[in-house]
């Protein structure tokens, strides 16, 4: 049977899954495929170190560029991760119209444009289908199962870390320091877990899936960032009375020729298939104007799902190989998004308010100049500071109109904390 | 713009939802693909009536076969569903090396290897994820997205005609008779519903599924079926009480080298996804040996979703005709599967015993006899006619020690009705 050469970079967890999946099933993937694609190199700055994968003499090496210039090296698998030699491998292959497969979220989110543009330029292939969403199929769904939608909403669970603290608040009542330290405990969250709970890892995959659902690259900084670090227990409960379950969501949603992508925590309603989704699984839903929603739902990261994804896209990439086809997906843009710095939700608020007659007609009456209209609200038994919680629910309002009312609230001298806000999505 | 011709093959409702879909997206379409797929003839036995979509004139026309035969077509959509005519119709045009969609389950589920033999005969391209899942991507996911992995388990709610009652009849406690005129009424089952509700549909989708995953045709009349015909609103009530709801499940399994294919209500745990799945919505949970649980949820059939996925599969056709790598993705199969007869799940029995001392212990030691042990087991209140219904759940045990058990328990005096006998999975 013929063999494709891969050449991997990066011999890490994910590599290391790569390489013990591809000899695990390799003969069902040769089987498929009518080819076997083979571990050809290996670059990585460690070649001592055991990954407990078996790999021949010879195959591990330290130089990058030399397995990419490799005159048998056919496909170039990226798992370095980062935006520094990630990027100058990936390049390098592309302009030599080697096909590359990346798991690299960070680097397509800020330097999308160039990689896709160096692909397009050379005719070659990037797939990339382990950079959102780790095992689960949904780079693949969107460019080319849902090819003949509109796509009008996209709302992603798109972070397990996030998501397992969530869960453990909600589920155990554990306060957020707890649910993050167990979080680490279990290898969950990193040491440094900024890039996790303050929302950006999120914020990259939800560039890459608003990229390729709309044709336009959305520049990063442009998405409206917002984490889970600090969330209360005590909103955790309101919402849960209410019938909702809080999530960090990526939400992506057509604003007319712009694009409204924004990452924070959001309410979710119980009975909503977002809010069965716990723990560190992930979960994307997309409305397309055609299929409705479709939801894609699995294990976000890890070793060996997110080497499903990785030789999944290595099987493709055979494939176009194998009938010649390079090119064959790819990824169109038109330039950069428009990303909105205004839009439309309902929201969660919690006052902290004087517990004294006609207060909260006072803060409703300020949403009410601001065009907001309350949907319900519910004074909670609060502490015997003479402040109490009021939860308010509200209809769609605008963002900016939501700040600038909160703003002239909590500036009221009959509230006794920073209002909380929170979104509530679909 | 290049085009590429498209004969459709059947103007029914997802007929025009194709003609629709790919007028309303087609500058969208176009941009994505670099060409722009074209409805070049529709044929129809009715070529008056009005579908609601326009068609310019000379498009339509009653005779299949030339539109097959036509050199100007260049892809062919099979939906005129059924077994006779569409099968010649698919046969022809890939005997004539012309691609083909096709969303026809029972062709495929009954005729798959003459189908998919000559599809790869001619080295063309059969595709036909619409007939599974109507609007989710499952097909492709398991052909490409999953390529990598050993597939373990699939479980599916795969007809939302079924599901829709089930829920019916747990949210609003309507007997299965009210549950499934209500479903007849608002269209979403035949006037002739066995074909749903006796879990035929499922079982053709779960044969399709099961031959993809494990790349063995899958005889249909090996799969065990049983529909939700009759079932009891006591038993939805007791497994909800007991932490389960009843779902209409696709199940297969690997068995060794054979294979676990079979269609029955399950009970699925309340915490599992598959248990927010609701109403007309289905969705398949597939278990792969590297990416673990993955689930795909959406619309499992009507004009606009199922109209998506055969669109999606257009596009694919027209990427293989213009890189000119037909029969990229071969539907490869070692010849028929060998499918169990039996198999070992944990079991809801809920029997009718004699409300008298001893008779449960005696119902319990035939089980015990039999190799069954028992999970847990409640005694609920009954009617005042000297029964009382008692339910019980099973540790894991075979099936055949199960009917053998339970064929000798219902022939004891004190037994008053026969046992009702449900799966648990998940």
């Amino acid at each position: 049977m013929k063999t494709v050469n891969i050449g991997l970079l990066g011999f890490g967890t994910v590599g290391a899954g790569v390489v013990d999946g591809l000899r695990r099933n390799g003969n069902l993937i040769a089987a498929r495929l009518g080819v076997r694609p083979v571990i050809y190199r290996i670059a990585d700055l460690d070649t001592t170190r055991d990954r407990g994968v078996p790999v021949e003499k010879g195959v591990l090496v330290s130089d990058a560029a030399g397995v990419i210039d490799d005159p048998n090296t056919q496909v170039v698998v990226e798992l370095i991760g980062g935006t520094g030699a990630a990027r100058a491998c990936i390049l390098s292959a592309l302009k030599q119209g080697k096909p590359v497969v990346t798991a690299n979220k960070a680097l397509l989110a800020e330097h999308g444009a160039e990689i896709f543009g160096a692909a397009n330029a050379s005719g070659t292939d990037i797939y990339f289908g382990a950079s959102v969403g780790g095992g689960i199929p949904i780079i693949r769904a969107l460019r080319e199962g849902l090819a003949g939608n509109r796509i009008e909403r996209i709302l992603g669970i798109l972070n397990g870390t996030c998501n397992y603290i969530l869960t453990r608040m909600e589920a155990d009542g554990l306060p957020f320091e707890a649910a993050l330290a167990e979080a680490q405990d279990k290898g969950y969250a990193e040491a440094d877990p900024g890039l996790d709970i303050d929302g950006h890892d999120t914020a990259h995959k939800a560039a890459i899936l608003a990229s390729l659902a709309h044709g336009m690259i959305v520049p990063l900084d442009a998405v409206r960032v917002e984490g889970i670090r600090g969330l209360a227990k005590l909103d955790i409960r309101y919402a849960a009375d209410l019938g909702y379950r809080i999530k960090l969501l990526a939400v992506v949603k057509r604003a007319g020729g712009a694009l409204d992508v924004r990452v924070h925590p959001a309410l979710v309603p119980l009975h909503h298939v977002l809010a069965s989704v716990s723990g560190v699984f992930n979960a994307v839903m997309v409305r397309g104007d055609l299929a409705g929603d479709t939801l894609y739902y699995g294990r976000g990261a890890g070793r060996e799902p997110t080497a499903s994804t990785v030789i999944g896209d290595v099987v493709d990439i055979v494939r176009n190989l194998v009938s010649a086809s390079p090119g064959r997906v790819p990824v169109v843009t038109t330039g950069p998004a428009e990303v909105v710095r205004d839009f439309s939700t309902r929201y969660y608020l919690r006052m902290t308010l004087s517990d004294r007659p006609r207060v909260l007609a006072q803060a409703a009456d300020v949403l009410g100049r601001h065009g907001i209209s309350i949907a319900s609200a519910i004074q909670k038994e609060g502490p015997d500071d003479g402040f109490v919680p009021v939860v308010m629910l509200t209809h769609e309002a605008d963002e900016t109109a939501c700040a600038a009312a909160l703003r002239e609230i909590d500036a009221m001298d009959v509230v006794g904390a920073p209002t909380v806000r929170l979104r509530i999505e679909g």
